[in-house]
């Protein structure tokens, strides 16, 4: 993390494994922050007081808790989600000045239903609260303890040069299930030390939103609690950001936009029970609108994803699904090619099945079986064009899905 | 089948397995006809011919092939299509008068780009074609023959009094994946002795399927191949029915309806890998297209079906999924209960959690293990409802889908 933000992760006994579920961010000063959250219609209590917290542009901290989602919890669970940001401002002390409750940004995820251990929420606020510290160890232990069903934590960092000063972006993310992230995705906390005002924050994190994790999907089921958060210390010390437009805006929303795509990236390798990793590339698009819902409803079903998870070449599954989407498309011009970053075959051309002989089979076969497929679908009928990913639906995902509550 | 209608299922040699994979359905009189087909955007060949030979609303042969569909096949696959049609004009003789080939529908279902095996065609249809009977046996061969994946034939009949005589509806589906049909369904052929003309017999067949194959859903990916066809030879000797209202319309769309209704479940009983069948009843919903939306994003959630399938009470999976769906929604209003048909037990009431105790939870876990299980979600802000037909999601689909080309 940047210059300035503290974080620590521990264990506050939510989780029945006894695993890591409780983890705080606090900058050392108050910072510019943004937020973009799920569109479902039942949003998590810690949404709604995040986009209350929200409102002035400005927060200090995050507290996130793994084990419990305070989703679908009605009055009971909005106070609990305010008495939780109470707690952490009294709590933390020694760094900087003051918290004001409002200046703490909650976020919970687990499962839907019950009510926040609101015992065990106050015991652990209080002891990760002493135990705030910079550094990676620190960083890592506050991404371990907002995993769930996560194999691996997730972060990523990039680095950018503006008004000759380095700036730091850096992100955490959890993320393996119920993921079809709708303008947001599970719980991704980003800090920076840009000097930025709180509205060129907010566009630059929606419009890298829009290109990372609106652009992935595990099982297109959109959770309650998609939230991606961003604080922005200004400790880098350059002259501030303060529109959403010129070049230096643009910089930063490129590391930005970097720091989702990667953390995006890992959430569709960690999806649950995913072995293999396939993007879409919808290419001769008519508009953005058209290729996006074309991408959506190749990485969404169940038969594309069941075919690469088999690596089977089975490319009928692929342009029926596109043919399924919203979108403008003519079956005349329709193409596909199977392939990897450094090419591939294609197996239907100008809406025409192109002939196969056992060479191209077996090409088709070995580009399939790879751990990574590029499905490249060109409509011929305009020049919008997108990149979606998705990952495989394995026996894994069924076992993590029907034989426990997650 | 009702009287005049002839059926024969028979092995052409398509499907490797040497299962039966080609069918015919002949009347011995020209028959009043409709259909409804996929909205997928690469319609699979037979659907662009069965709408081109449905134009004068009259057809009196059904040629149906499993084994392969005849997607994405391009112009020759037009060709192969047509060319069939001729096969069976010519091949079928004594039966009536002679057959043209414009009274051929055309049907294909199976693995999609390759071409259809003309030679293999040429000589199944031939033999067919001397084998067409009456009876329970030809009828129970020819839903045999339309199997791809499916375990199990599906037929149906129903008998309404119209104007003093009695009217059968038979039916015969195929189809246990690729299942999520819009404005139609994986192949299924109705056939009556109705005496109905084509305009109220295409308005009966719409309403009919907007209320059974489109409200279920294996897998949300609708097929290229989906296609309803109905057969009315007028063998039964009533009034004709020449509009599409008044009561024998009613007494006919009625008989059609719950026809299609019975296969529906069934197909939805036999999807790939199904163990367990759940309903979801929307209530209260502002508009029906509303409820139809919620319905549907509840049905196809992948967390929701491997729920069912661990009989997992996990309800905040299913309140979430509706919240998903595009449609209004207060969340303040929403209730489930989650039940047979005999009563269920409320878990979300109003907004708010419903606390449990541990023989609420066992009541719960039993409901959740059966055969069946309904969700009744009332929205609380309308008087709209459907009802939705789901199946659960197991390992079976993967291995089904992963492992084999289908």
């Amino acid at each position: 993390m940047p210059a300035g933000f503290f974080a620590v992760g521990g264990t506050a006994g939510i989780k029945v494994s006894g695993k890591p579920d409780l983890a705080l961010v606090v900058a050392d000063r108050p910072c510019t922050a943004a937020g973009v959250f799920t569109q479902n219609k039942l949003p998590g209590a810690h949404v709604t007081i995040c986009k209350k917290h929200l409102k002035r542009g400005r927060a200090r901290a995050i507290l996130c808790n793994s084990g419990c989602a305070n989703d679908a919890t009605g009055e009971q669970g909005l106070k609990n989600a305010i008495q939780c940001c109470r707690w952490v401002a009294e709590q933390v002390g020694g760094i900087g000045a003051k918290l004001d409750p409002h200046e703490v940004l909650p976020a919970s995820t687990g499962v839907i239903g019950p009510q926040l251990p609101m015992q065990k929420m106050r015991r652990g606020i209080a002891e990760l609260a002493g135990r705030l510290k910079r550094g990676p160890a620190a960083d890592e232990a506050a991404a371990r303890a907002i995993m769930t069903t996560d194999l691996v934590p997730k972060t990523a960092v990039r680095r950018v040069r503006l008004f000759g000063k380095t700036v730091t972006v850096a992100g955490m993310a959890k993320g393996s299930g119920m993921i079809a992230p709708n303008m947001a995705t599970m719980l991704v906390f980003v800090t920076t030390d840009a000097v930025i005002e709180a509205v060129p924050l907010q566009a630059a994190l929606r419009a890298a939103v829009a290109v990372s994790f609106n652009r992935i999907s595990v099982d297109f089921h959109t959770s309650p609690s998609d939230t991606v958060l961003v604080l922005a210390s200004g400790a880098a010390g350059h002259a501030p950001i303060a529109k959403a437009s010129g070049g230096a805006f643009g910089g930063f929303r490129g590391a930005l936009t970097e720091v989702c795509r990667d953390l995006a990236y890992q959430i569709i390798k960690d999806g649950e029970g995913a072995t293999k990793v396939f993007r879409v590339r919808v290419r001769g698009a008519k508009s953005e609108v058209d290729a996006d819902a074309i991408g959506r409803s190749v990485v969404n079903s169940p038969l594309v994803k069941t075919a690469v998870h088999g690596g089977d070449p089975n490319w009928g599954r692929i342009v029926t699904a596109a043919a399924n989407a919203p979108a403008r498309l003519d079956p005349r011009k329709l193409s596909l090619r199977i392939g990897s970053e450094r090419g591939g075959v294609v197996v239907f051309l100008h809406g025409q099945p192109v002939e196969t002989n056992r060479q191209r089979q077996r090409a088709l076969e070995r580009l399939m079986k790879a751990k990574e497929v590029v499905f490249e679908l060109n409509l011929g009928i305009g020049s919008a064009e997108v990149e979606w990913l998705g990952c495989d639906l394995s026996r894994q995902y069924i076992a993590i899905n029907a034989d426990y509550t997650t």
